[in-house]
Parts: structure tokens; sequence; C-alpha cells
């Protein structure tokens, strides 16, 4: 088995561990946060930690009222300089707490007087060490070099964090059933390798979400990307159909993630634009899709409110990114070109 | 001729306009800014607009310590609630001035008592109506359905407002030198419909930017992808070179905006990368390129201090993707599934 698979497959432990282990420390930090009443909150990150922040971007902004930024760690790092953050929390998102950049911007916003929290799966990295609050991701050493459960841990913590700083106590029971969904979105995915050998020799797709699953959108094109070598891009549904749904031809491949809420009556909308255009939709859902919509419909549980689905939706796109690696003969824990420390300047 | 090309061509005398026109609105609103001494810019646009954004993030950001936060506009219209922008400056970008999501996101924050900016190429659009203050794009109608003139109008608007903000005289000076650079620059892409043939048959690309010029990397890849149905996607240099490169095989074609500047060296050692994996590297730039490393170079003009170079360096791509689509023998100012006014619910 790929360090790959057993990484993807040990999801559902890594997130019982953090919720049971790590809640005292998200509601210190949420005390802190309380505290220091940030005018809002700016969070560094660099590539799949990026989309845990998107995901951040709207369970804080709708959940706790607090407009997320992401930072440009380039401004610190080479224009040398820092943009005014004292009136910010500021988080940094590192699985190996080991990114330069990231690191700078938390440096900065220290020394303006900001609040700071790191997230990271690393307790002994510089990142860790630096910031006021560290939120541990124990998420066990991460082989693969595609990251994946260290995504999910990095968004349970976001939900975790979200949870206490809202006080809202179905949050919290709805994040009890968090690993329990986990494990069913992966057995509900047991018959993918056959049925991705379908999509072997495309060299483009697109995956599309909105809301709360923008981040997943993003987070599947990149594991495909990685993964795959193919052009797979990620849209905002809303983006994506004012121009760049051009691209669409008859037979291309386009991941929809829907779950069932906010934004569910729009992606169905979508699919059916995409129908006309006879696309191959792949849609990622718990909710019910009208017929002909669909080439494929990957089912996630439907027991979890649309605030936690990410954490869930993500996990089919890992899976069919993982054999459609397989099917097209490329190495799975090492695709070429990437490297486990982002360490950007 | 097209729309497309005659709006391109307008480009250097809707700046020049914008430069002797706007240049006291500019001031009005650079010190209302500084009166309301927000925390943070809030900025809230689609698409083009969106990219426009991405520039003022790193313009405020460098020049004026601002960190700039792109809004989330369907938390407003589709979550139906509000984060906290109280304690920020609200921009919205808008060519038409008719997004009933980025009018909302204004709406609310004029009820919780924020400054609020348009931009937009309508006086008379909703947008435009609703904010404390308008900046009119002057940009004239825009009939090709990609946008162009508009985008450079915007940044121009931001640079302007920007320069007022920190009040700079050296940023006035170079900004009265930017309607001759942007002639130039057009000049020196005379040769584009020739050499851009040998594209006619690739379906995906990628365009990589960085800092002032991470915006035009999107831009451009925008631009290619809405008229020749290419998979063109845009990067970081910093985020692609660390797991998307992966995509990159022998011939892939990427685009890398280099101009001399804080990015260069970076740029310089991602083309390095470019040409161990054999891919076909066209650079944007006014720097010196070493030899081997770029299958063409794309010129644009000395003159300008990097902070203005987003300006003139999307351009040769705009060109580009027009001659592109021509060569592809699709239609330049229709191009299927776009429409002009970007109206998301």
């Amino acid at each position: 088995m790929s360090h790959l698979q057993r990484e993807i497959e040990e999801q559902p432990d890594v997130i019982a561990r953090l919720l049971s282990e790590q809640s005292e420390q998200a509601q210190t930090i949420a005390r802190a946060i309380r505290e220091a009443n940030p005018a809002y909150i700016c969070i560094a990150a660099r590539g799949t930690s990026d989309n845990a922040a998107r995901y951040a971007q709207y369970l804080f902004g709708i959940k706790a009222k607090k407009v997320v930024a992401l930072a440009t760690p380039s401004i610190h790092t080479l224009y040398q300089t820092a943009p005014d953050l004292s009136r910010a929390l500021v988080i940094g998102i590192s699985q190996s707490g080991q990114s330069e950049d990231i690191r700078q911007v938390l440096t900065d916003a220290k020394a303006q007087g900001s609040l700071t929290i790191s997230l990271t799966n690393k307790p002994e990295s510089p990142l860790a060490q630096q910031a006021d609050y560290h939120f541990d991701l124990m998420a066990g050493e991460e082989v693969s070099v595609a990251a994946t459960k260290s995504y999910t841990a990095q968004l349970t913590a976001i939900a975790m964090i979200g949870a206490h700083l809202v006080g809202d106590a179905d949050m919290h029971t709805a994040l009890a059933t968090l690993p329990a969904a986990a494990r069913d979105t992966i057995a509900a995915a047991g018959d993918t390798a056959q049925w991705i050998e379908r999509y072997r020799y495309t060299d483009r797709l697109a995956v599309i979400g909105r809301g709360y699953n923008y981040c997943t959108a993003f987070e599947i094109s990149l594991k495909i990307k990685e993964l795959c070598y193919i052009s797979a891009d990620g849209w905002s549904e809303a983006d994506f159909r004012h121009g760049p749904i051009a691209i669409v031809q008859p037979g291309f491949p386009v991941f929809v993630v829907a779950p069932r809420g906010a934004t569910s009556e729009h992606a169905i909308d979508l699919l059916a634009l995409l129908a006309k255009r006879k696309a191959e939709s792949l849609v990622i859902t718990n909710d019910d899709i009208p017929e002909g919509l669909a080439r494929r419909v990957l089912k996630i549980p439907a027991s979890l409110p649309e605030w936690l689905t990410p954490i869930t939706a993500v996990i089919p796109g890992q899976i069919a990114a993982m054999h459609l690696a397989a099917a097209r003969d490329l190495p799975l824990d090492k695709p070429r070109g990437l490297s486990k420390v982002t360490n950007t300047q």
C-alpha cells in the first residue's frame, strides 16, 4: 500500500484524535481571540494550507462575523516591508512549520503587537515556537509528498476554534460526528479505482465549488495537478460560469462539489449548463441530483451540516486523484517536482 | 478590425484621460481614506476586476502599508449574513457597476458605518450611486466581451489613489509616463500574430507571476481561457514551483511575467527549472534574460518602476490571447459562454 493511501485512510483517526485531545487548546485560543477583539483576521499560508485558509474565510466570516484576509508573504520577504497588522489576529498555517515566508509574516505581526497563532503538525518547528499560541495538528508523520491528512487536520482545527469562538452547542455536537462521517465517505469511495480509468487520457479538467466548499474545489484541483500532471483548474461556481466555462467542450470532465446547503441551487444550475455542453460532470454531494445531470455521483454522508462538509467532500477527490495517478502509472508518494517543505523566500 | 483589437489599442488614451481628468477625484478619495484611518481594506470584485483587486493587495500593502482582504460576496448573498466590516475601508470594483453581489457587500458595509468607494465605468450604475465616493474609469464603452481597457483603467485608478495616499512625488512623476509606456508596449508586440501560430494546437499552458505581477499572471490566464478555450492556469511563482510545476512536460508553454525588480531573481530561477524540463518559456520583461532561458522575450519598456509594470505587462498577454484566438479561428468579440455583465447572486 502506498503511503498516500494509508494517510488518506488515517484521516478519520486523525480527526478523532484532534477532537478528543485538542479541545482545550481550541478553547484557550478562542478565548484569546475574544479578548483581543481584532478588527479582522489575516492568515499566512501556501499551497494546501492556503486552501485551509480559504475554509477559514467562510467559517469565520459566516459563523464568527470576522473578515479573513489571506496574507501576501512576498510583501514581507521580497519587498522587505510589512503592512500594518496591528489591529489583526494573524494566523500562520503550515504542515511542516518550516516555511520561512510564513514565519516572517508572524514575526512582523508580533513586532507590531498583534495576537499570533500557528497551526502546524510539528510543535518543535520555528513557526510553532514563534507564535503566541500553537495548535498542534497531531496528524502524525506525513510521508507521502502530497498532503492529505494534514489538510483535513487543518480544517478540523479551524472548525474547532470556530465552534469555541461562536460558543454554539450545536456546532460541537456536529463536530463529534465528523470521524464517523469521514469513515463513511472513505467506504463509499470503494469503487473509485474502476470508474476513474475512463479518465486515464484526459490532460485537463475543472473542479468547481462555492462558499464553504470553495476550498474543496481548490484542494482537489491541486491534488489532481500534483499527482496526475493534469491541468485541473479550481473555480468558484460564480466566477466559472461568467467566462472560463468557455473551455468546456463535449467530454470535458468537471468535478462539481455540490453538497446540500446555500450553494446547491446554483450548483444544480451550473450542472444544467454543463449538461448542455455535454461535459462529463462528476458530482460530490449528499444531495439528490436530478436525472441526467451527473455522469457519476460521489456520495458524502448526509449527516453533516454544510459548514462541516468540506472535511468530507475533499476525500472522494483525494481518492480520485490517487487512483487516477495509479491508472496513469505515475508514482503516488513522490510525484515529480514536488517537495515536502515549502520553503519560499 | 475587431472591437477587441480596437479596445486593446485604445488603452494608452484611456490611461492618459484618467491621469488628466481624474487626479482631483483620486486626491479626494485618498484624503477620505486618511481621515477614516481604516484598520484594513476589503475589496469586492469578480473576474477581471478581482485581478485588479490583486494589484491593490500589493500596491496598497507595500506603498501604503494597508492589508487588503478580498471580500467573499457569497457570504453576503448566499449565506445572507455580513461579517464585521465596521473597521474596514470597503471598495467595490466592477466594469458595469451592475454586479448584484458586489453591491450587496457595499450595502452591508455602509450599514455598518464603513467608508465605501466604487470604481466603475458607469457613473449612473447602482454600484456607483451606492458608494460614498465613486471613481469613474472613463474607459468609454467596452463592446468586446473580454475586458481589456477597463482592466488597465482599474489598475491606473488604483495606482493614482495609491500615489495620492502615499503623497510621493516620484510616484506621480512615474505615473505621467504611463501612456507612452503603454503605447511602446503595443508597438513592440507588432509581430505577435506570426509567432503565436506555433501554439495553435496546444490546449493547455501556464502563466506565472509574483508580487506586483501576480495579478498579471491571473489576468493573462483569464484572457487566454476566455478567448482561446485553453486550460491556462495562473500561478504565483512561489506556489507553482512547489507542486503544480509537475504538469510541465517537454513543450509545455509557460508565460513568465518577469520584470526587473524584487521578483526577478526568483523568476530567472524558475526559468532555469523550466528549461531543464524543456518547457516553452515566453517571458514578459524589461530585463535581460540569460541565453537559452526563453523561447521568446516579449518586451515592455524599461522606463517604469516595478509597481507600475502590471499596467504594461498585461498588454502583450492580451495581444497574444487575441492573436491565438484568431489563429484558432475563434470569434474575438463574442467568445462562447461569456457575458458582459457579471450578475452573480
